[in-house]
């Protein structure tokens, strides 16, 4: 059965593994201080144009917004958030495990608006009571969103500077970064996210590897004995080239940035094959996510024979479903998907 | 200067004090285990006709919310309340400092209303990821709300309905229980929230005492060791008298309910103070605070020679203030509020 | 029956429920803003002989512990203390609780030596793994300790030193500092306890007060926004007063420094009686608590007519016992003592 | 440089390697619900020869000790561990970092003996105060332990019932357990452990996996909902698959026995080599873990051509080093070292 479940439903891209076999029999040391590690992120930093940018890796999306977030939050502080952001919704409260608040804000298509966030702080300060509340720490954004939207330059500088207004860090989740950098729409590149925020994190799981996500301090924000606040939260992998020798895969010869085009062009036929066949989207993505509508009787039948992810009611007769592309979504699976499709709307 | 500040701006009500004082050099041990802790426990039963609760003091509002919330819920659940509940607000993250994640319901006037709950779960559980999200691990609600407003028979039976259909506890917060339960409008007695209840506490700092909770426990719902899990959230009193001495004296020829029949009264006549001076109430309270709506400049001439609380700002011109009444307000303070309201608005 | 169980047997001393009672009336804002925490402040201060000392009142002693503790830890770091210190074993694991471990160091009559202290942190940061530990953070001790001893300036002032020379604070837990400080053996100051620690608490519960500790910040080591801390620790008072108003009235006329006489003066005539009644001391302790080896029979012959604390077994016929005075023991009690143990003797 | 610094410095046993890269383009769901996690559940369970036994995967062994002990632990309780256990020393304050305390007993050879644990125990719940303490709520042991020493059938048979007679569970820590198995002095099968144990783990990343753990519940020790307990942990692998297909290439054909019967018949040749060149053991370790005292000449010539593990200090001369076989050890590298070793000598 094809599928477009999600955009980590196969293992590594076969430069990634090729790179562990190559490398699997070398003795090096653990924790993260093999010279794999070292290498990629030598190129990570180079990728985002920054020098005395500090790179750590850890093994997946909502571990690493759970350490960034509790290790760079003071005791009184809480990370801002939208109501639909993936720390709010659907990390099962691991933010809080860890004893902070998520401060929830109204949100546009997964996207804190700029003027929202500016409101938000404004009246918090303004409050006689503050001090009786959770101090807004951090700012959480990220991109893609969930919704598979996208910031654009302009926005994501004006939430930069009402970070700084306030000297807050902004914290970006890149869990699908390689898409939000490929899209044809976006106008960020690379360096000028790690120019406007604190820490980000490159995603490496959703984005061709086993697991992994490379997380970048700027501006000297990483949290002092970092490798011991990992460990204490049993993130700190022995194995260290795990990651390393993945990540320095992923930054040689482009290839996560190959990644990211390849699922993009593949989003954008989903996007024809849909527009054929006279399926909504629910909402203009413009990354390797793509969320349409489907008349409950045809997602039955479709479901039959493709993969997808059920995503939200939509009204009595209708459901909002996810499809998702990746590295390994083929030209062939589209053509199958086109056939089923018109097989389906035939009946 | 005349204060309306809070209903926490005296000291013990006097019977309180009184007996305090009698007891004050006794001999007792400590940690809640003396025969004055005994004797308000029982006398607490039988106020709220169940033999079998149990009763536990704490000391205050916020450590009470969120030592009974986190000794209740498991490791995987997490607590839904209003948006404007105390939890949710203004304390700081108490809850989510023990671990656990507050789900936020939208509200009116303060009230979750029952099908809000009720659509709440239902899609919850509809979520095929719902794995991956906090699991509603029981429903908070504060009678009176921080708006002053309360529930109605009706509207908490029908919330106890839903929480027990779906095997989740319903914990009320009574920091100001004594101003419900002698509202004018209210058609709920204690016994009745007790059974409706599965956990809810007497609230005695805003109600007459210098501090403590009476927190009760029905159904058997007491979490097991709880003395032990208390003391390791540094809430275990050591002379435990304290809180004991003041329960039974609050449960003693009907102080507690004396106390919130006068505050209410208070609460009475200073609505047609409010009305005589036109001045529009923000919200319909049947209970001892009242919000209305200022004019700014208005405002600040009766802040000269009334204290009373900022709550939030209502447009450019107006602003929402709070006055509370409680056991140590007086007829005279009343006469002086209305001298002062004329004198400003003869300005 | 007259009672020596502990130091906290019996309610206020009468100038300090006379005060509550006196001011029982006053309008008064919450959460520690009123004028007598700011008096209780400044008398303290001027006690300590620190003009930039910072005073913070809790309402209890493992509250206040894990209140500082953690306040003042980072992240990765953990406190060290004896291994009979009061939060290593008698807190329930309340500094565990808010996410920091305890690191134990063998003790001697509940204190520990400075040489213990230095060899911890040599062989700790010359482990060539000590990122996977846990950091030392702070030094814990009590004085006087869990057995009644009390720290020499010299000993004092050599961890001080270590503390310093390792760039960490030395918190002091004076639950019972009183006691302590009018000991007629110590030679350590209150302004000096102050200079040599980062913080400390002068203990009220088991020295006078119905509750509360006052923590004294030196050095400029208040945690930031501590009352939003303290808040999401459930742990700020609404009436503050009842914490202020005790205070002001322990640090006025000295009455501290009486209460703690009293109750060593009532201690020397118990080790006295002790003596007589040919009862052996478990530990030589200069301060209010007396720890005696009690035969299996007499004990419970005794405990009928006199209450004291069981500590531990001492072998299989023997028991070690604490008989603790406070400002509410009286001769009279001690008069009763000493006939109760001829009787007992003469059996 | 040949190695012996760990038993973790190579990648993945090249079977383990080849099935993740048989698998690699298989499109499978997430999060440990694909077919190759299943799989390797029920060839687990059929090596521990308990059908109903419960099998989940995690990444590493800290990730495993705090996952485990925290889902299983009432909020007031702790775990006991000896004082060398990994948690206790090694973790960085894992197991607190989840609010619990490890409760530490001395050791012997870094076992805990059964009477240590009797004593423990009985003395706890005999003393009066015990309410005021932690809860011993849990057993863990490590087998092999931090000094390679393995439990006898009848020291395990013991603490288990100990444990069951106080209705607490045995945990057992096999992060090496492949060694354990395979030593040639044990007297404990796997399906004796499971028999014994509550919980224990088959160690994958220190016995030929990348990473990953294989946590099996017996019994019915499995918590609720245990998925979203370690999805909040951010403990959760999206790509479940990187844990599955290594356990279940493990548990094919007896990988892991052979795996960890090559690293034992190392270690054998390797404790020769040492009696060969007059280097004493500092403990008998029957498990691929060998220490020895080196004088420190020595060790420093050593160290320039062998990376082995600095440990602890030994004398003022001498240091305790550590040497890790695994199944990456080659007969090639102990020549090598029987070589390097002798020139050093000859110096």
């Amino acid at each position: 059965m094809i599928s477009f479940e999600s955009d980590y439903i196969a293992g590594a891209h076969p430069e990634v593994l090729r790179k562990l076999t190559e490398t699997n029999l070398e003795p090096l040391s653990g924790y993260g201080t093999d010279p794999y590690c070292e290498s990629a992120r030598r190129k990570i930093r180079e990728a985002v144009g920054m020098e005395d940018a500090e790179v750590e890796f850890l093994v997946g999306g909502t571990q690493a917004n759970a350490v960034v977030i509790s290790t760079m939050l003071a005791d009184y502080e809480g990370v801002i958030a939208a109501e639909t952001g993936h720390i709010s919704s659907h990390e099962a409260g691991a933010v809080e495990y860890t004893g902070h608040e998520v401060l929830l804000l109204p949100q546009k298509e997964g996207k804190i608006l700029p003027e929202t966030l500016r409101q938000y702080l404004r009246t918090y300060y303004a409050d006689a009571n503050h001090e009786h509340m959770t101090f807004p720490g951090m700012v959480y954004v990220s991109h893609p969103t969930e919704y598979g939207t996208i910031y654009t330059k302009a926005e994501l500088t004006e939430i930069s500077g009402i970070c700084r207004e306030y000297g807050i860090p902004l914290f970006l989740d890149g869990a699908r970064l390689g898409y939000g950098l490929m899209s044809r729409e976006t106008d960020l590149s690379l360096p000028e996210i790690a120019r406007l925020c604190d820490v980000f994190y490159i995603g490496g799981t959703k984005v061709g590897a086993l697991c992994g996500e490379a997380v970048v301090f700027t501006r000297g924000c990483r949290p002092r004995h970092f490798m011991t606040s990992v460990k204490r939260r049993g993130a700190l992998l022995a194995k260290g080239r795990l990651l390393g020798v993945q990540f320095d895969a992923l930054f040689t010869d482009d290839l996560y940035f190959r990644i990211g085009r390849h699922a993009i062009d593949m989003a954008q036929k989903l996007r024809q094959i849909f527009a054929e066949a006279e399926i909504p989207l629910y909402i203009d993505s413009p990354t390797n996510q793509q969320f349409v509508i489907l008349e409950n009787g045809m997602m039955q039948a479709l479901a039959e024979q493709v993969a997808f992810s059920f995503w939200e009611a939509y009204d009595e007769a209708h459901t909002v479903v996810r499809f998702a592309t990746s590295w390994s979504t083929t030209r062939e699976d589209l053509d199958a998907l086109r056939e089923i499709l018109q097989a389906v709307r035939g009946r």
